[in-house]
């Protein structure tokens, strides 16, 4: 198909010209005496992008459930119990992997279309009076629904509950997007992948532990720790201490991600995620106003700044839509998972983004929804959005985000 | 800035991913046995663009100015008299080259909005009885007022006034994107370069000259040729026929051709210039209908489709929309040249190019105009262009097109 | 420094200008209908990189250290018994991975400078009577001293000893350069990367499987099977079935999957695998009869055709071979690992090489010799390498390998 | 064929992955106002390339041959003597293109193997009491002989005969390679082009002009100047004097030059010039005291630092050599042109190069001239080299070379 392919699912994203041209690069010895100077500053800078100065960062060749994984059976011992509220297609998933890897999850669930509940995680954690829980599990931006969950409020909860359980978090569609702040809110795993905010292709799977997590990983060898080796934290965190790895990492991959790191840093990180909001708040008028459609977010305060779902009418395939916009209008949409399967379609709004391609986004997926029989009025989302984007300061808009 | 930039200036156009691949080699010997494999087909198949069988096509390592500079040096000789209309800033460039070359400019002159006009074009020739005028030259597609030229029509009235001029075109803003029957016009030479309908950068000065032309070559020998070595036809000739080249030819530009006429191939010259029509016309509609605003072309028989300049309403700077689209939007327009500098601004709608890319330029034209104070109607040309991509049939319009 | 920089670390290897060329691409959706285009052939080419019709390719976002862990933990239980001769730091390294996943191997430990020795595999199975051992686990090509095992002969003993264990085999560093006939030699699970003769960054790591093993992974759930989600073979199956991933898959690794099988169908496997031998041959004959040093590899059988390892004079210390190949002359070597380290420098051959890349190894590694003491005679290797390569037929060379 | 191509021709030379990921980009507006902070700075950074402070640099769209044009047909009129040197085939063809814009080329044969004579040039201009010679042209690196002329002795020759002619350079490959002090030798125009020391692909034509060569160019104007349009010095200079040109300029050459000129200033032009007489010192010796070979260039002071023209035995042809190297090993040759058609074959040494390419070159050489007949010893060229490459001490090289 002619001209370019605009991709708006909430992951993979669009990958910068410059990280891709920074990708190009022949290889190398990984064990060279100059490779650290490349590989020191990543581990740093990454803890940076989640606001932590005491915590340590991990890149291990994968996919952000590989990290996952990492985080579980690195500081748990089987039969562990850990709780984690399901609201959603990726809270699900995080949940079965706890379970293969034998432990035993306390689910809480959520409707699709609200977030994790901190007063619901504040009386689980109450009543687990023995402390027989030793992590929370939470996904901070549900792709699947587009529902972002209070981070901060889930810490004050478990703070209320006075519970010294580990809070873990999946920030595969949050990081470098939505605010972060491991410190601040105490998080002790922050799990990501690289082809989210991060502007990579996938490949890497990113951990940053907190102390107590590392301290709880040497706690769980005195006990029956779950196994592991390619995810192990001790042979990494060996390796990367001279600026190396136990096993061969992906060099293109490790080269992005300087140079996405670079692409962020200049524009500034609380910038980064005020125009998240942005962009995202002209999306959602747009749906809102111009279409007059519902979000599967259920209230403003569970709207996801990198993925907008939109409930399709009754009597309306959401799949007709996406398949529609990709042979047509050569326009990549989301999906509706599992429960809300052919309910929605989604419009993923983050990473290397601009106005433009947001507007592009919505006159594609409008004139799929008019093809398919919706019947939404023409130029109506773009009307709406664009004078969103004009009047909006965006100076102003990082203010509130800060 | 983030995110994509979106470039709608009428050349360069925006190179496909494909392309900027096929570019990215190593160097090798352009004196190698088998660097002929790479470059004996690209002659042929420039033909085939422009429809001749019987023509001969170069590749200068130029811009396409030098291409006009080739055609006329080759095959006039110094005080010549040739024709032109004028009717914009590259018609007028033409001539200037012309004549700064010690030809003697016989200058049709239009207005700025309409194009070469074949009853004056027969009525000088038909005037110019001792046949002194050895060429006409006109613009297919006039690039600073988004005119095209019915080069049919000029080769008709060429005949009624039996006349032998050559006939030569400037077909850099319209190959590959509009059509040209070099055989069927009987067109004596024809100029493009790399940056346009061909989806390269600019670099590749081409011509296609007739077997006409070439004789015209042969015969300036005996009386004074103008001077020339670098873009000199005959030595060109020789080299090509092997597969070579006088001088050291630009191998990431060769290699980017034969990918460019590859990706040509497989959508079909005959869709590529209906996909040309349906685009531009979605556009127009959007300016016209949608925002209420005039084209600088007077006439729809007039109307380019591949630049739409637009004028803007009295007493507005149109450079100032574009200014403002390029600092805010990342969108680049073309500006009002010459004569009509600050009168209005240009969408550039070729090459490599679909529906949601001329959505997001309306869209961004649209914010970038009510930001200077021009009172179009919010989503207005996004509806109405919208509109006109669901509903018409790509393979009608192709029908219509051929 | 300026110029190339020669690669010869036995991998990372040199990645061709075309896959990483093919690498260059903009993301897409994992999950579009066009995908499987991509993605199913390349199960089915990587069978036929190891000679299989029955078995079953799995690609990870991982290295190859993660397909070993996929293979041993979806076929095994905790507290297995398998058994496996160390012989160098890869076959060492194998061997933790299983025990650290609660497997117990029995280890046969051999001499670093031969390979696995199909006497002592028939003599412990044969003694196994119970058939307790569940699987035997050769490395097929052990990088660290340049040593190949004959997994043929493996096979045959483990015939002659009537034991139905599994025969897993690493061929990260033999796979694409010396011969695997999975099928033959009833192979039951074969590991690589893409590092190495598949001539891409790191980043996939690949098994294939025989049908045993796939059965084996289904009664090992009817037992405890070993933990894991991240590599489980079932997700990996189900979804790639129909040509997806259950979690996103690093796009430009496939693409590059893609041109790399691309390269090797249009050499040929059988003269890649031929050229391996003839250039390695060259390499080892400048060693030998040039420099008159000797490999690790204690004989010629177990010569390896991707990695020579020589061994530098005593009273020398190889790790000053490779700084100053690396520093002065742009050249990287591979170092001696553990039991090895500082007696031997090692020169990798494998991946995408020929002759006068073979013979500026040779002459980087000689000037670094030479300036860190040893007495080699300038331009030795060179001369004897180059008249091998001269002489040489490689149809012929071809021919033996077959 | 399997592993790299290695490219030893006298240009294009080998262009460095970085210059090629920075000419891997998206199209752009050469009109915006962001591209002169792109463009600026080039043409300061190329006069320091050639040492002048007060000169002006132009870059044309063309290959160097254009830029010999530019500097003819602006300064000189038709009719005007020049005089020219002519030892090989480039300082033939370029007194062919001025022999073709109509200039009395006093053309002075020297034989094939030495360079321009000062004293000969003396004796012309001294001779020439009423100054009918308006410009000398001198070839300063003859490519086709590897022949180097002395650039200050020329223009000492001519302050020793008190002439006022121009001074014109062809430093097509000698540029960025072999020093060139514009302002001290007060040389009026020279041309290169990007294909050689500059480490680009072709397609750039660069010409710097001394103040006085404006003036003449001015002066030329009240005459009867060359004709020219495209080639046009003032069209330039008007356009570049705030960034932009006259037609579309190609883009990723643009950037090409930018990352070339900051490599060669992370190196230091006084180093590269140094490591080109380092890496051509080892070949020569390799040539001579190793093959027992003779050069083409008659003397030592006459050898080239940028390409080696070495001579085979009577009876041998030396085309031969080229197509075995070409086709057997995948190392790219020069060959004779012309007069010295089939009597050598040429190793280039310029651009990004170091001492294992230059090895590399010399292996694939030797072999190939064994292959068809030459009885050079096995490894005798690598062995000097190497043992050069050794033992001289870039730095003091670097000293001789200031």
């Amino acid at each position: 198909m002619a001209g370019r392919h605009f991709l708006h699912v909430p992951g993979p994203t669009n990958v910068p010209d410059r990280v891709l041209r920074a990708m190009h690069v022949p290889m190398e010895d990984h064990r060279s005496p100059v490779f650290p100077a490349l590989t020191l500053p990543l581990f740093q800078r990454l803890k940076s992008l989640v606001r932590t100065e005491t915590g340590e960062a991990f890149i291990f060749p994968s996919s952000g459930t590989g990290a996952w994984e990492a985080v579980l059976t690195n500081t748990l011992c089987a039969g562990d119990r850990v709780l984690s509220p399901r609201f959603g297609q990726f809270s699900h998933l995080w949940i079965d992997l706890a379970q293969r890897h034998g432990l035993d999850v306390v689910i809480q669930e959520e409707e699709w279309g609200i977030g994790a509940s901190p007063q619901n995680i504040h009386d689980a954690l109450a009543a687990d009076r023995d402390h027989s829980i030793k992590a929370v599990m939470v996904v901070q931006n549900e792709t699947a629904t587009g529902v972002t969950s209070d981070i901060g409020a889930v810490r004050a909860a478990m703070d209320a509950a006075k519970h010294p359980a580990l809070l873990f978090v999946d920030g595969v569609s949050s990081i470098a997007s939505i605010d972060m702040r491991m410190d601040e809110w105490r998080v002790d795993g922050i799990v990501t992948g690289s082809q989210k905010g991060l502007m990579l292709p996938a490949g890497l799977g990113i951990a940053v532990m907190s102390r107590k997590a590392m301290e709880a990983m040497e706690a769980a060898r005195t006990r029956d720790p779950l196994k592991r080796c390619y995810f192990d934290f001790l042979d990494m965190q060996k390796a990367n201490a001279t600026g190396y790895f136990p096993y061969t990492p992906s060099l293109p991959l490790l080269y992005g991600l300087r140079e996405a790191l670079d692409i962020i840093d200049e524009e500034g990180l609380d910038q980064v995620i005020a125009r998240h909001r942005f962009l995202a708040e002209g999306v959602r008028r747009g749906v809102k106003q111009g279409w007059g459609l519902k979000l599967c977010a259920r209230e403003p305060k569970w709207e996801s700044d990198t993925v907008s779902a939109i409930l399709v009418p009754e009597g309306v395939d959401g799949a007709a839509v996406i398949r529609r916009a990709f042979e047509r209008y050569n326009l990549a949409l989301g999906a509706g998972l599992s429960k809300v399967a052919g309910k929605l379609f989604r419009i993923g709004h983050l990473g290397d983004l601009n106005e433009l391609m947001c507007l592009a986004a919505l006159s594609g997926a409008e004139m799929a929804m008019r093809d398919v029989g919706i019947a939404v009025e023409p130029g109506s989302a773009v009307a709406v959005a664009s004078e969103y984007y004009r009047s909006a300061d965006k100076a102003s808009s990082l203010k509130a985000a800060a």
